[in-house]
């Protein structure tokens, strides 16, 4: 996808690398099934999210109960874990 | 930020650009003000959002009113965008 658009910033490369990214798991399918999510924190988040809270963040995320995740629902982890981050370099910029 | 971390996936470097992009335009501060925001859009998502939506796009985005927006309302911009883009190429994809 990126090589179709002329001269995308480190913004926009970012956001095309999280639909690459879900697309790479969910395959031909639209939606993530958990097997599929695990795989990708394991793989692709693991120094943000400890694949032991797996289960409470799936049911987390799941918001309409049909225990897949679509993209929107995707992107809402993505949006909760880099706030995440960031408080937690703002905390560690404060005690500098 | 990520050179202190241990081999960062694509899919977290992404994320750390976002917060290193919000940073980069509010300096100091922990918001960004309105002639911040246009920077940003301007220099990093010109091919993904027009200039001419900002007035519409910024009073939709600072969801408290104070006239800044904060990081959890700009990766609220992210998300947004994010899925439109997604949705976008689904459609192109479905036509192929």
């Amino acid at each position: 996808m990126p090589d179709t658009l002329p001269a995308v910033s480190d913004l926009e490369s970012s956001m095309l690398t999280i639909i690459q990214t879900f697309h790479q798991y969910s395959g031909q399918k639209s939606n993530l099934k958990k097997a599929d999510l695990k795989e990708l924190i394991n793989n692709e988040m693991n120094n943000f999210i400890e694949n032991d809270t797996l289960d409470k963040l799936f049911a987390d995320l799941d918001q309409n109960g049909d225990l897949e995740i679509d993209f929107k629902e995707f992107i809402a982890l993505i949006a909760m874990v880099t706030s995440a981050c960031n408080e937690l370099f703002g905390e560690e910029r404060s005690f500098k």
